[in-house]
């Protein structure tokens, strides 16, 4: 694409860096802001850099926080004796825009990979382990990937976490709301049968 | 979607603005902004700010310009007698873009359109007539889309333009390339047959 002024080649160029974004998607965007007023340019500019500036991440869960303890560490309401294990933030805002957890998380801030050269140094587990170590902690709900990685990971938090007074449980694994028996694939259907459930465990039976 | 952070909330409702740009997008956005380094960080939201802040409009053609006339005015190489009509800036850059014209643009900023209510007046059309009426031009090639409100563009200018000494053309209408003949409208494929082309007109004709 020829563009014949170098301050919109740079902002679409600047656009392009994000994901999923090509060119054609950046220009079009460049141009809206074009026409939009001056000072909501500046505003939208401006927002974007104090977020990455002034964001800060929990000393006790490495979520994301705008200082200090995060907004979910330092809610009284919550069940701090439940912590939720989540590879990222993204994943905590996935559990908490379900609206059916009330307990506390621990980022890691990745998974265990040896293909990728990630091992247990890489994740962020220290201030896990301190929390189990200080009591704090009844259950840990280990929330990964049902992948080879986060199995691993699993299995190697459970090892540390085996002679530590502390209850370890996983989200359920079974086929999808509106998943279709006949397209599920048979590690997760067979799964789903042996580990099945008493009726009264689906949602709005009759009474 | 809930997010445990003010300033990730106001990043994401900040992308969302952007044309196309829904919350699960703009969340990948921020979250891909988060793992960058703050310098680079600032970088992009510099180039955009300052995109926003300097850009000029060319004061001969309406075009985007870094200041005073736009590379493609300002450009000595260019056809300055060959000005060809678009409707707005994303039109100069993909003709452009097809490095097949070397003459000067004027950008519209619009067509007419009575639904919408844009008369003659909203258009930028005062320093189109004041080059032919210098005598600077002597093509004008109207590349409107071919609409009702683009071809009511063509004609208006037209009017404007009757007694003056230049020679008004239309770029080409007919199938694209890769069309289908099978699935070209009527009104397109009718013509393109009437104002059919001597076979030589097509590109890379042997002998």
């Amino acid at each position: 694409m020829i563009f014949s002024s170098r301050l919109i080649e740079d902002a679409v160029a600047a656009f392009c860096q994000l994901p999923g974004i090509g060119k054609k998607t950046a220009l079009r965007m460049v141009l809206h802001l074009l026409k939009e007023e001056k000072d909501r340019v500046g505003n939208f500019t401006q927002t974007i850099a104090r977020m990455r500036d002034e964001i800060a991440f929990c000393p006790q869960c490495n979520n994301v926080s705008d200082g200090g303890l995060c907004a979910i560490c330092a809610h009284s309401g919550r069940v701090s004796t439940q912590v939720c294990v989540v590879e990222s933030i993204r994943d905590v805002i996935s559990i908490e825009s379900t609206q059916q957890y009330n307990g506390l998380y621990h980022v890691l801030g990745g998974l265990l990979s040896p293909l990728e050269g990630i091992g247990p140094e890489q994740l962020m587990l220290d201030n896990l382990l301190k929390r189990v170590q200080e009591g704090a902690v009844e259950e840990i709900i280990m929330a990964l990937s049902p992948t080879i990685e986060g199995d691993t990971t699993v299995y190697y938090i459970s090892r540390q976490l085996k002679n530590a007074p502390v209850r370890i449980t996983g989200i359920a694994r079974g086929i999808s709301f509106g998943g279709d028996l006949e397209y599920t694939d048979e590690l997760t259907l067979g799964r789903a049968i042996t580990k099945r459930l008493p009726v009264e465990h689906y949602v709005n039976m009759p009474g």
